[in-house]
């Protein structure tokens, strides 16, 4: 059981930085992600593209903004259970929250808030008979570790950003690539299509288009994919399936958790701390939804801020917290770093 | 007249910001603030020192977050109205309003924004008798432009880091500089403190303590200072005096104009936009106060955002504004620039 002050679930920008306001308050977090990497949106499906609405960034990668923020809260050292969705919640008689994944992991605290953006995202499946068999026996829609493909040969399948880079990292790292689009034209950002296709040449990544893969063979784990080419029948022996079809984002499980929902995302009380309906279960961020919600990751860190107070109040009801301005008092970190403005001498001039 | 789409009264960070949301928005923007720079506390009285709370910012000097901001709003190319204070407000039959400065410049705008932050700041002023009679007429409170005292002779009195600082500054642009100041320990960076040392030694400053001014001479125009040193009585010849003893925030004549004011902050609608009571002024950043309330930049931020959208509907009752990501619709600047992010290509892999 991980305990902790506030569990957040989702690690983008909003979760991110909720860690920092909480741990200004001397609260500790702990962050649920389906995802393999914190970030989000940010690092899983743009984190090459800029932003130019984040106040103080004329211009930042969402992947820089990303790691910006895990370092700014590196010192309040947040727990993280990635990779995993939050599937279950339930309250116990002291008010406090038991949170469970779908792998099992249980999570237990006073409050939780939902950072969930526009969901967990799910992977789009091709719609192959008996893919899901082989689901974690040799097929993978999102890649969470490279050396899993270590000397190993690998099929990707996919047209866009995700299956071009992927195919050039694996390229370094797997005995065969083999990418397989159903077009003969790619789409993604100029370099990598070049990268490919000199890849390509080069004889490290096979090309297979315009196909598709209809059938997956194999005994107990993956061993043998069939593909169609304009009507040809090609047998491709591999190790693993990876189709990066992209991810599309879902409310899932979470909507189930007896909270309102208005429109996909998460009711909450904006005139106060973006509590939602059930005392204790905060929503921040794209998740939730309030009259003149805007989702922007900057009333996202806005909400998170407030969402902290609150969080506050409710864990140490008797306490009353003085804001303090981090540049006036400085920033202590659970690991024992301390950041502070430079401070003024008193000193005589002779 | 100058005229404009919202009128901003303050230019701190949040005052600043709006700038960048009303541009998205195509709305043009004006500010007005009594510092002669833009920036706020931020540039006036802290611009050397760090944040640590400003989102996907580790640490931030807040000179150099105004910096970023002024270079984020530039396309969308703000008018101000530097070293004057907002007045007097008047609003017309169709609902628009007229602001007035001191100096008598007057705005006209559809919508009002009070960015005001803890209000205007206003110099301390040493307790000596007929020092108002000299005020503009060798009498300064803060250095609007440095040139002004080219080949002059200043007497500066303080002993924190503004009268350092300029001291120092002036060093090389008056004829003759003399700090004076009522103890003989000086109060500020320890560099600034060293310097001002160093350039005693070599003639560059003069330093008079533990002394303090007690009578202005001069005819129509300050001529000559009488000190006190340790009850000495010391003339000295001048062009100028400059008082350095800080500044306090004073809410000001924004607090006549028929605003909710509550705990000296302008009370708003958190539920929805930041109005103000009256319909078509917004009050944002830290002169705001709602349950809840933080006086924090980010919050500001997000609030500049939210008023941003109510004033869109406000000037264009009828128009629907979808919101697009910067991320995927690119900033088209007022002055013709346009920031975007790098396309993907549709290329055929041979």
């Amino acid at each position: 059981m991980i305990k902790t002050d506030i569990l957040i679930i989702g690690a983008g920008p909003t979760g991110l930085f909720a860690v920092f306001e909480a741990g200004l308050l001397k609260l500790k977090c702990h962050l649920i992600d389906a995802l393999p990497q914190p970030g989000g949106q940010c690092s899983e499906i743009y984190p090459k593209k800029p932003i130019y609405d984040i106040p103080g960034f004329p211009e930042v990668l969402a992947g820089d903004l990303v790691d910006n923020l895990m370092a700014q809260i590196a010192p309040f050292e947040p727990g993280f259970t990635l990779g995993e969705r939050a599937d279950t919640i339930e309250k116990l008689d002291d008010g406090s929250f038991i949170v469970t994944t779908n792998k099992g992991t249980k999570h237990h605290a006073p409050v939780v808030a939902i950072a969930g953006g526009l969901g967990s995202f799910e992977p789009r499946k091709p719609l192959i008979d008996n893919l899901v068999n082989y689901e974690d026996k040799g097929v993978e829609y999102i890649i969470r570790d490279p050396e899993l493909y270590r000397d190993k040969r690998v099929v990707i399948a996919g047209g866009g950003d995700s299956a071009l880079d992927w195919s050039i990292f694996l390229s370094d790292v797997a005995a065969e690539v083999t990418l397989v689009h159903r077009r003969n034209e790619f789409r993604g950002a100029l370099d990598s299509v070049e990268k490919v296709q000199e890849l390509k040449k080069l004889g490290k990544i096979n090309l297979l288009t315009p196909a598709e893969i209809t059938e997956l063979k194999g005994n107990g784990k993956l061993e043998e994919l069939v593909a169609e080419r304009e009507g040809e029948e090609i047998r491709l022996e591999t190790d693993h399936f990876i189709p990066l079809f992209g991810l599309a984002p879902k409310l899932g499980p979470i909507a189930n958790w007896g909270l309102e929902i208005e429109k996909n995302a998460i009711k909450v009380d904006n005139t106060l701390d973006y509590q939602t309906n059930v005392p204790g279960v905060y929503a921040i961020g794209d998740v939730n939804t309030y009259p003149g919600k805007l989702k922007l990751i900057l009333c996202g860190f806005h909400e998170a801020t407030l969402m902290c107070q609150s969080a506050y109040q409710r864990i140490y009801p008797d306490k009353k917290y003085v804001m303090k301005y981090t540049t006036v008092s400085g920033v202590d970190g659970f690991d024992g770093t301390r950041k502070e403005a430079p401070k003024a001498v008193v000193k005589t001039i002779e």
